[in-house]
């Protein structure tokens, strides 16, 4: 079945340990941490120290999104302070294929983020040592907004051409994925998904309540398909 | 009295709905929140979303040390979430001036932070323009540095030249503000003190007693100097 | 027919409302304004004070080419400056499809442009959101330089790419457009023609001569084409 | 008597031709260009084609202020489109006493300009190179600003260091310079005025008159300075 | 047959007239230099003097190749010092065309350097002004790295690339080439063999040696082939 | 007596086993060795690996100086390397105590360079962290440049704040060393000599020929002293 994570920024950042504690009982498979440097986006969220603090109240995969120019120059930042996967974005490195193989060789799952404008032939040559590509369905830098539709065209294509390959690579999207977008994006071949205000952070849900629903809903879409 | 202010970095960035509260009640007298951008300091920290969910909390001044390249180009992120205060790096801008003076012209005050080898003749064509001076006496970035001793006469120089010129300006001093840093700091005219894991969050004292502890040894301070 | 736009930086740039008043009567279709920022290409040109000014002169579509690096950062000074049409560089910019989508949401025309070496398939997931493509056919930043060979392959692959995808887009083709270079862009897709010093700014033509020869040109082309 | 420069970014830019005839024969002492690249200060002007355009049309000394980032880079530029003298930022390049030898070795006259925010003793090593010095009297980038009030201390105290080691270096002033200004600007050591809206381009005066109306007003104060 | 050429990086850099000497009599094609600057790549190597002396000691081909973001801004400095031949990045200019071009111009071969993870689409229009291609087959800056295995794959889809365009066009390969990995890149289409520590320079053999054994090894695999 | 280091980027650079080989018997100091990338200075010379060379055939010490941008950034690769002293630009770096403070705390001694422009008081609040400071004469990037008239003055101001702070810090010399500029140099306060090509290096006489003859010369300069 996909996989759930929640986008940390849309969290209740005032209380995150409450919020991490019960995300992770309420059984989320992963947690999203998007970094931010103001050139890379626009935008500014969270960094190392509070990765590390966060750290201690779960054991779920730290999914870090470096939305930052020259990723390669903070990978052992982000490393120290406890992150099972980085992600980085083919846009904003030189060295793609160095910057993920350093993640790998450090015994963490390696990503490549494509902004939506970015054609997937521009990852062929790092397949073969990404386990997963996150697929930008929004713009990146800020919250709340809405999903662009050539993404689920990508997502198609990216799909055919991971299996053309024969390799293993998890499909992640990240932006404005709810009830409305999600059964395209599963369709589509995504099976991790980033989930923000669109899904699980609502006004009239609890935190519980808003995962129950959500992976109910994901659920009966994978039954349905076959 | 000095003004004290927690640095927001250093409190319990879990819980941070509690630690504000609780450091409000206890009478601290501004927020010090650290924002890095991963270029002008190779760290990254905290950003808008968050400072705008602790606005919440709080009424007292929130002091947003902007060390970013061309903090200009944030200004306005900044003041929508909260801001009372904003300093920037003199080092960071070609536009010193103008940047302060927007800040200003918000109707916020416009401070001027000064990396430890930065000359103070740097910044004497703003001290029109400025409300606050924060002498950084560590180099930024990172919490738990030593004090660099010359920045005791680089405030007392500065002191000096404000007095000088007449102007009315607060002198904030910024990294490793503890209890053997203090009392030179303070002879030397620094006003406003950013309180880090030098004296405000300390494994051993509850945030209300280090707050009580550090205002009793401050006021001490004073009044024998008197 | 194919539109024509005279480049304002072949102009006679000392006497502009002359130039401007004569070419809007003499019947282009728009005005093509390049600006330059000196680190996305080695020059510089024009600005927003300038354009402003001319808008008094003419209704025509104004048709600003930004040739500037992060041009998302100055689409407000040229939109209040009355442009109709901005078009940005594929490479300047990593967030093109935000970039654009900007463009729009202002109500104006969105291009994206593309230098000689850029692969169609970088613009591929921004189709749907552009409005024109403007193939670089010779290398910006500088007038009086020659076509590139290969660039009629790319109009003949851009125009299928296109149909194939069902858009409605218009291609520009801008450098070196000429009386040699026409019927082949025409050829190959191209319907507006970025004019400077190979037509329509010539030492033995007046302006409104150039035009008309211009258009008669085409006109006869297209006749034929038929 | 203080030497009068129209800034050209001020003049009506649609007729320029017209403007620098009637300006060089009203008598102005030099034209003064502001060429700008979106990065050192926000805002694109003009460049050189356009000022080999204009260079047709006077033989008065063209003063090309450079305000871009390593200016070093584009000298050339504009020493082959005609300008006679060239100031360069003290804030925008690592190079200042080179980029200023350069300029005086091609038989220019070489200046450096410094912003609100810069202290004199930042360009105390160029003073034997440089001809003129431009003190910035508003935050450049934009026309309509205010004078920063500072900028009479540090004309007075660049023209004691200038007096002291005993240079003849012209000092120029650039920003909100008119009838207001003036006086004092004056009184403080200034002798080349940068003139725009303030001064030389309003609305209800004819360029003739009111450079006869400035020059006026400047001889009376120097009569009466003596 | 393939060309070989030694990675000057690789040589005795403390006694280089020696070596380019002996190289040269031992019969290479060709001497690879490579140009670091810090920020393409995180390392540094030579210049343009080093090049210009040991330009006095062979007559065979040196082919420049410039790890250095703008590569534009330096060609001249490597012309002048004695390039035959050189090689800029695909992701290091905004300007591929123009910069091949101009290389081209002055008399030398143009190559065009693409990084492991950069697709060959990427390139596909300049290859009629390319004279040689160089895959890098490890990530650039740093010698005694390890073959990226989906390099082969890119050297048998450029080969198609070209031979379908009807180009001549040289590959070259750089990074790990040696007795294990020659086989293949000579298999898959390459002819341009930059030869540094897995094949020329080794402790047990002498230059002299080392070279004759590569042209034996790559001899026999050639006439195996036929 | 002053101590003298030969420039390694003016030695024979196809022969330098040699040239240190003599160079260090002959008596020299110390090498200085030139970094470069092409950023802080348009040049580029040598790297790390060169260094890590040469260091087999000399106990001399290195004295590497970094012209980059973030020279931070490459401390390490230079300390490996073999580097016993490292200088920086105060141009070069947002956080120059942190990065001298950083050369000393791995048991280099720690120098700063500043160009010809830069005014001593940018580096006064270092002085209690610097073994040495290298005041450029020339302007930095070339060999064969003129000595920088107003360096005599900038000498002399160094060592009275130097004595009147009370510190032990070695002054160094570079560009355009020889025996028209020495005496005033040394004057002035310089006792660390850069010796380049106008001095060690010239055609007429061999390498310890022209260090005894330096030394010489230094040796009367400093006897006539007294």
């Amino acid at each position: 079945m996909a996989l759930i994570g929640p986008s940390l920024m849309c969290a209740d950042m005032a209380n995150l340990q409450d919020s991490v504690l019960r995300l992770d009982q309420a059984g989320v498979d992963f947690f999203h941490i998007d970094v931010m440097d103001g050139k890379f986006v626009p935008n500014f969220t969270l960094g190392p120290d509070l990765i590390k603090r966060i750290r201690e109240f779960t054991n779920k995969p730290f999914d870090v999104h470096l939305m930052v120019e020259k990723p390669e120059d903070y990978l052992n930042l982000f490393i120290e302070s406890g992150a099972d996967m980085i992600s980085v974005h083919a846009e904003a490195t030189y060295h793609l294929q160095r910057t993920l193989q350093t993640i790998k060789d450090q015994g963490l799952k390696a990503g490549v983020a494509i902004n939506p404008a970015t054609p997937i032939h521009d990852i062929e040559y790092v397949l073969d040592v990404v386990n997963y590509i996150t697929v930008m369905t929004v713009n990146p830098g800020f919250a709340g907004q809405k999903f662009v539709p050539l993404m689920n065209g990508k997502l198609r294509d990216l799909t055919s051409l991971i299996n053309e390959c024969g390799y293993k690579i998890d499909i992640q999207v990240d932006g404005n994925i709810g009830y409305e977008t999600i059964p395209n994006v599963l369709k589509n071949g995504a099976n991790m998904l980033v989930c923000g205000t669109s899904s699980l952070f609502k006004q009239d849900l609890s935190l519980e309540g808003a995962v129950a629903k959500l992976k109910g809903f994901i659920q009966e879409l994978e039954i349905n398909k076959v």
